[in-house]
């Protein structure tokens, strides 16, 4: 019998964090358990939904060693509900008991045999680069992965290394969003992560709050160290087979004029008259006029127009999907869009600089 | 043409209310619409979805009168994504044009010939009470209402008027909660309002932050009338036909047992030990014990316990669905629980007194 006492609030979070990964159903029922396992002082966690395998480890004060897996649902449940400091786990034949305060529970548990086997590559290229640079760079340009079905290597976020720098890019085919960081690496690398194992990988970054993470580059698989102060993650996740057709050529060099906006107004202003396009495109009309930017639409529900204050240099009109816009617009105060042509890309990125860009297709008049 | 100013918040506030009930699609087309009519330097929207009809007033700077039907679906997208102080609206043949700051639209709109009448109860018996308590009466038996399509009066909250107060009733036929308030009524009086309609009758009397409402029954209509301080609602409801079987006797007038404990105690042990129960009825099993509630399950996914200090006279054991017990605990520090017998009902009640009353049937060992 292997006894343990482990603080309360992070196993809470572990659980928190597993509940994101592991199913509560699945056609391969032991993926709706977790694994549990003590040795060496530390309790590991793991959970896996066949595309991303999560393990999180907590010091725990242990007598033994010891593992078993534990129905996910029920794990979870009893965590959200626990109250405490400190909770006591007591592993035995096939009960895992459980006690905090005065409530004390009896789970039946079964043993590991045939349980998924954790594919964190032992060894391999590896990277290590601050936590807030993946989680930015990643969250801001997953918007523009695709949600359809076909085509699946849109519906990725590839990941590139170079000697210069790390880029971020995602796109469905009718848009491009890219995130550039200058950090020198000694290796080029280039792999796709399935956009919904990322909001997994990015969850799990912004809970364990960890400053520096570790990339470990194994053949179709993605390997993550997250240390922690009081919860630390091991993370691998499936990449997707081959990377995103060459996208270089659809960013424009040269451009014929730019407008400069404060983003926020920019913001509301395009979320008033979206409401008034049309559904299939979302068109609205865009005018530069002297310190001004002029938007309107005319759809079937109606027409409307705004003005918003902005340093503008050149004259063109174009239209654009309102929506594209929107979720283009950079996290930052002020927005540069830069025009190539009538009917050639826009780029949209932050009016301060820095590494975001996004490449919209403007709407043909 | 008409030409008037009204205040953006409550404009928007006004719409939000009215989204609650407007259907963005409808077998009936018209339904989709807000009625918006101009008179006497009032501004009214009104909305139904043919069980609930909702009119808000609010005061308008106009110039004229007039009313035309607006496409709900646009008007509210609008509204929520105004801003400034006020808002400019023009009615013109077929249009309605709206300001605000330097956004403008152009609304189609339609005549309101066909739309369905407000059926509002021009006079019939009424009372007049604090809208609070209608809040919280109504508030704290919904829940024993039924989701089931079957016995579909059930599904409704019976409110009942007598000379000595006012009552508020729901059940599932396996449970039951009332609360009851001391007020002089003139008149008797038992009508049942469907749960989905009442949730919007709460809805609105919330947001519009009434002292005092009236209510106006009329033959299978309950009006409501709310005023506020900046925007004032008149509600019709539909109400079910026929009223809740009798259900007096099932509430237990002689015990043989209590036990008074601290809400929050009882309520965290029953979410934990929850967790654990089976799920077709949710059991858990109680022993009376001097100076404690002992509480367990045992299940299919495993065993689990707690005591809850409590004050206890007599002695019983009884088991519960869990989730029922849950959901009748009163809004109330501390919980007295009656009980009448093994499998007879129990009442569960607010430590401190007042009206409310749960009924539970205990579950057969």
């Amino acid at each position: 019998m292997v006894r343990l006492e482990i603080d309360q609030k992070s196993l809470k979070k572990a659980l928190g964090l597993l509940k994101g990964v592991v199913p509560p159903k699945s056609s391969k029922p032991l993926h709706t358990y977790v694994y549990l396992a003590v040795k060496d002082g530390t309790l590991s966690l793991r959970g896996t939904n066949g595309e991303v395998d999560l393990e999180l480890s907590l010091p725990a004060q242990a007598n033994g060693e010891g593992e078993v897996l534990i129905p996910g649902e029920v794990f979870f449940g009893l965590s959200e509900e626990a109250s405490g400091e400190t909770v006591a786990l007591e592993l035995q034949e096939a009960r895992l008991h459980l006690g905090a305060k005065s409530f004390r529970a009896d789970l039946r548990v079964a043993p590991t045999a045939g349980y998924p086997e954790f594919v964190f590559p032992g060894e391999g290229e590896e990277i290590s680069l601050p936590a807030e640079v993946f989680i930015r760079g990643a969250s801001q340009v997953r918007y523009a992965a695709s949600k359809q079905e076909y085509r699946p290597i849109f519906r990725g976020v590839q990941l590139e290394l170079k000697e210069g720098g790390l880029r971020f890019v995602a796109t469905d085919g009718y848009r491009l969003a890219l995130h550039d960081f200058a950090h020198p690496f000694p290796l080029e690398k280039t792999v796709v992560i399935p956009d919904l194992s990322l909001g997994k990988v990015l969850h799990v970054l912004e809970a364990v709050q960890a400053k520096e993470i570790t990339l470990r580059f194994a053949p179709a698989v993605l390997g993550l160290e997250v240390p922690g102060e009081t919860l630390s993650a091991r993370m691998a996740v499936r990449l997707m087979e081959g990377t995103l057709p060459g996208y270089e050529h659809a960013i424009p060099k040269e451009f014929v004029a730019q407008v400069l906006v404060e983003t926020r107004a920019l913001k509301e202003a395009l979320e008033r008259l979206e409401v008034l396009t049309d559904k299939e495109n979302r068109r609205l009309d865009f005018v530069l006029g002297e310190g001004y930017l002029h938007i309107s639409t005319k759809g079937e529900r109606g027409e409307g127009e705004e003005e918003v204050p902005a340093q503008v240099e050149g004259a063109l009109d174009f239209s654009v999907n309102a929506r594209y816009l929107l979720e283009a617009l950079p996290k930052a105060d002020r927005t540069l869009i830069r025009l190539s042509g009538p009917v050639s890309p826009m780029v949209v990125a932050p009016g301060e600089g820095g590494g975001y860009q996004a490449v919209l297709v403007p709407l043909r008049v």
